[in-house]
Parts: C-alpha cells; sequence; structure tokens
C-alpha cells in the first residue's frame, strides 16, 4: 500500500469517526447499530483496514450519511 | 448477501460498465489502467464481488470519475 491509498483510508476513517461523534457515539455503539465489531470500527477509523463497499454502505446507513459522503474525490 | 446489498453491488458494477463503454475501453484495457485483472472487473461489473474502497478507487481513477460516481445513494 502506497502513501496515497494510507492516506484515503485515513481520510475515510476520519470522517467516519467525525460523524460518529457528532452522534454522540461509541465505536461499540455504532458496531451494533451495522453489525460489525468495535474493533473493526476502530481499525477502519484509524484508516488500517481496505474496508469493502457493502461494509462502508452499512457504516453510511448507521452513520444516517450517504456512502459519498465518507469518500474522498479525487 | 441479501438482495439490497446484491442490488447495490450490481448497480455499482452497471456504473462501472456504463462509463467504460463510454470511454470505449475493453475490461481488459481498463484491467491494465488501473492495474487489476480483467476477470476481476468482470466480477466487478456483473455485481460479483464486494470491491474493496482501494480497488474501486483505482477503477474510479482509470475511469476519471470521482469514486462518488461509482456508487449508489443510500
Amino acid at each position: 500500500m502506497n502513501l496515497k491509498d494510507q492516506n484515503f483510508l485515513r481520510s475515510t476513517g476520519d470522517r467516519i469517526r467525525d460523524r460518529r461523534s457528532e452522534l454522540n457515539l461509541t465505536q461499540a455503539e455504532l458496531g451494533e447499530k451495522c453489525e460489525l465489531h468495535r474493533t473493526f470500527i476502530g481499525s477502519v477509523e484509524r484508516g488500517e483496514r481496505n474496508v469493502s463497499i457493502l461494509n462502508l454502505r452499512q457504516i453510511a446507513q448507521a452513520l444516517r450519511v450517504p456512502i459519498q459522503k465518507l469518500l474522498e474525490a479525487i
């Protein structure tokens, strides 16, 4: 994974964390809402995981934002 | 995978295929541009694959569209 990829994943993770904080949810609470483990949420937020689009969609739905909002434009 | 997930992946695949056709690229040519195998591109276009966001981003870059354009709003 190159630096651009890492930055892209980190920026996606930051958007998830920001929105989660906005909703006053813990990682565990968000995890429950989207049926993903809190440690998975944590690793996505840290940009450590190349998440699949279905998992990202589940997260977006739990955060009540369009999936597009979680991704940076090129 | 439920029906909604399948529809989401299919709709993403359709957007990729439409844009690829617009650019008059074969699956093999698109594959080369984004360093993914043509059979991988084929399975993504058919909605058979829960693609990762890094691979989707590579495809979007090769298609010269923002990654958001390839994803349906919720």
